[in-house]
């Protein structure tokens, strides 16, 4: 018998996922209508506005143009009501059996444009390689602190995906403690190491060229790719095709392949759908302090990328609830849509 | 100076979330107007409509009426496009550096009642302790499979929750492959038992029952709580105060008491909110022949238990992309609430 489902098995992670052979769905099912109020008008994100928001924490701006004046490129200024807080000494506590620690960290807001309407997939190169100069500033600069351990960069895209505000943003925590799914990923891959001594990233990279049919998008020195055991449907996976732990390293060339395939993914998936929401997920390497503390060969088999999850609704509670994930268009086919639009 | 917000770690699964330590949004921001859409005249698993669905897996029923007939409290029907399918023979597979396997499992529709508009926070104890053994009977039964790892029972309420269906009903999948999130918390109260020669969750209930902060309900043989680093706003976990890995060992007794819990939660969260979609996972022991490949010392590290998350809204795909979890309502708060509704 013909059974239409199988059970693939993420290498990094160790997660089996349910994935359709033949897709279950119509694309149309897929078709998202995601409410995207325009706050333009009292939008304080946008040119002209800079003294509504805080004062800013760094930006990109046109040469000689003084600290919160109109003439930027890039922003980046603190969450209003910050979720972490970058006063204060860390305090480590137990409470009974269980341990907490106090809100130490950062929270910072990363505005991409002064252009309310742009969004990620409409900006040109020289705006997405300003973006990511600015995430790299950010990390540079965040990871000196030893009290934090990782930095964690992200786009919500799309009120459906969490978005706060309209205006294009990414969202910065820099956290002291790493979040749980990135220790998953690093001890996946140390173990590979281990077992290979490769690097399961490099490894993964050379396996989707070779067979060609999940590739997306391809340049010089990245490749963009649906993983073989993608928890959603139409997921996509940015990663350079040189070896490093992490995205602070990219130079300009890097940068700059890394931005066109980030456009060139996020503009295929416009096309494909109603401007769908989805969330992007900058997965680097633990800061400096926390590598000393016990990522040690963090170099040699951890491997830095973006992950793309559109939000096309349809998963249910039981999948994030347990971690056993149910994809009704495979990674195959999701590639050959993307890949021809 | 006073952050507001603190990290709390998860005994079990050893994750950090973020808690706000006075409520940073007002209750009106979680209510929920789910679209519930009512396909009642059209809907094959109401009573009289017994031959619009595949026969009977098993049902419960009035005494001496005959399969497939009208007379049953609690029917189980197989999934008419099965995501695992029962026939075949297991085959696992590498495919270049990856692995798979046929879709061999189960899955299953439990009906849980023949009335079409009751939800399970309005049902009798009678009816929901019926509910609870058609879980244990399946369970019992499909255990016997050797290729089957692990049964996974779950309740989608409500579109947003994922539910397909608007009838009372339940998903039962029955996996060669046990699911990432159980392998954290067996791995995770494995762990703790080897440090403390103590279940964490019989501790769990002990710390709860002397803060009795996050107590929401309890009865003879079940404790109700808002966990202390909960993923979610108004997560409640319901244990048995008796030490057992699985759900399949309750007997009546517990299973009556187990009913009232869920009863009393659900109808506090319905209460509380507008009906709000929500999920409920049942956390047991994977099955036997896990037991004997490599899960040996369950029976004394492992506690079964239901989580319950209500679909509020307002999580970013940040959190659910990385497992770091941002909570606006602390469960200290949420019980309050939840205990004087």
């Amino acid at each position: 018998m013909d059974l239409m489902y199988e059970l693939r098995k993420d290498p990094i992670l160790g997660r089996w996922v349910i994935v359709a052979k033949t897709s279950r769905t119509s694309l149309s099912n897929y078709l998202v209508d995601d409410e995207k109020p325009d706050y333009h008008l009292t939008c304080s994100f946008c040119r002209g506005k800079e003294s509504d928001t805080p004062p800013e924490i760094m930006a990109i701006r046109a040469p000689g143009s003084k600290p919160n004046s109109p003439d930027w490129f890039t922003r980046v200024i603190p969450e209003s009501i910050p979720v972490l807080s970058i006063e204060g000494e860390l305090n480590r506590q137990g409470i009974g059996m269980y341990d907490k620690i106090n809100g130490i960290g950062a929270s910072e807001i990363i505005i991409e444009s002064p252009e309310h309407h742009i969004t990620s997939g409409d900006m040109d190169i020289e705006q997405a390689t300003r973006v990511l100069l600015t995430y790299k500033e950010r990390i540079l600069d965040l990871e000196n602190d030893p009290r934090l351990r990782y930095i964690l960069i992200s786009k919500n895209y799309g009120r459906a995906a969490g978005a706060l505000y309209s205006h294009p943003y990414s969202h910065l925590i820099a956290s002291p403690v790493i979040p749980q799914r990135i220790i998953q990923e690093l001890e996946g891959a140390k173990q590979y190491f281990s077992l290979k001594e490769r690097c399961v990233f490099c490894d993964i990279i050379r396996e989707e060229e070779r067979t060609a049919a999940r590739i997306v998008f391809e340049n010089k020195n990245f490749v963009a790719f649906c993983p073989f055991a993608s928890a959603f449907p139409f997921e996509v996976w940015i990663m350079p095709r040189r070896h490093s732990c992490a995205f602070q390293e990219a130079d300009k060339a890097d940068l700059e392949d890394f931005g066109l395939a980030i456009i060139n993914v996020l503009n295929k998936l416009k096309k494909l759908f109603k401007d769908p929401p989805y969330n992007l997920i900058l997965h680097t390497a633990p800061n400096r302090m926390s590598r000393r503390d016990h990522w040690q060969t963090i170099n040699e088999d951890f491997h830095w990328h973006a992950e793309i999850v559109p939000r096309l609704g349809g998963f249910t509670g039981f999948e994030w609830g347990t971690g056993f994930y149910i994809l009704n268009t495979s990674p195959e086919e999701g590639a050959k849509y993307l890949k021809e639009v």
